[in-house]
């Protein structure tokens, strides 16, 4: 490995860095780039230099996008009325892999979090308080991680929104689709059980 | 997803071809790369191109370098009359790892396979012949994956290398460190019985 040219261990190490890669799965990527050249290698280097110059967060919902507003935040197809609050960028592409929300999002960019010295104004809670009134919104969907931290972030925000009198909304907890009861924790299965809904 | 800006999704398409991984963990890949833009993205996409334009096939043993004839070839410190034969470069450098052999490689780039139409040409023996007389070679190691097409391989390199009669090897099969027999397949635990030894 020390003997293998030395802008190739650079690479290695910077794909290493890369999270959900170690050292291991950064040579393989790297190697097979090298054999792919043209059909991978050098698409990528020409692609992620293409982005490392032009991405951006969006300045009003804090996505990440191309241009100075999102493709989201400027949709005329997508409802004004509703904003679904994430606490980061994944979360909103988990949340539009659905298909099923049409309304637009706030991304906090993390969790309220002392020890981090993470506060409201980091989190961009003031600028969702503004775009509560100026977008005339109906109603804010707080679809934070189901974490200690996500559902600490969920009632500081409720709590902050009382002042607007809308609805304040949460993603449902319970059991996931094709959940085992038998692998779910105690905490999922009590939260189904207090949630549990009328068959007939 | 779909909303995403289009270059950005291309590079998460791009980032999802290379090997360990998927959708999931290419996104997080990008999403990571965004937020480390100087620290991350800028420098991989110029280590890939530089990379990309200069990585190429050893002339000699087919290890990968950004020269003709890679650093091993080059170096005087490595032994001219060993070589380890090898299936693939990240085999070589997983020899490498090891500090141990002190030779030359010979990269196959594969193993012979009729379904994928391989035959020793296309695996570089004839030009593994042609080093063993040009380099004076003592012995060749056959360090080849052990599954049936690496040993395959191996077999029939060491029946072409008859002729040369020097001491053709391979590495020795058994329990690997910290191993556990429970855990392991019958065909190594009777490999390793049957290559077991003496510790008196």
């Amino acid at each position: 490995m020390d003997k293998a040219s030395h802008k190739i261990q650079e690479l290695i190490d910077l794909m290493a860095k890369l999270p959900g890669l170690g050292p291991r799965s950064a040579r393989r990527a790297v190697l097979h780039m090298v054999k792919k050249r043209d059909a991978i290698m050098k698409p990528l280097a020409e692609t992620i230099h293409q982005v490392s110059n032009t991405a951006q967060e969006c300045t009003n919902c804090g996505n990440i996008s191309t241009q100075e507003v999102c493709n989201i935040c400027l949709s005329e197809k997508r409802a004004t009325g509703e904003i679904c609050v994430v606490e980061d960028v994944a979360d909103l592409w988990a949340m539009e892999r659905t298909q099923i929300f049409k309304g637009k999002y706030h991304v906090l960019g993390g969790t309220l979090s002392a020890l981090d010295a993470i506060g409201p104004d980091q989190l961009k809670i003031p600028k969702l308080m503004s775009r509560i009134e100026s977008e005339s919104v109906k109603e804010v969907i707080l679809a934070l991680n189901s974490t200690m931290e996500g559902q600490t972030t969920a009632h500081y925000i409720a709590d902050q929104l009382e002042i607007y009198s809308i609805p304040v909304t949460s993603l449902a907890q319970g059991v996931p689709i094709g959940g085992e009861l038998d692998y779910l924790d105690e905490g999922t299965i009590t939260a189904a059980l207090k949630a549990r809904v009328n068959l007939n």
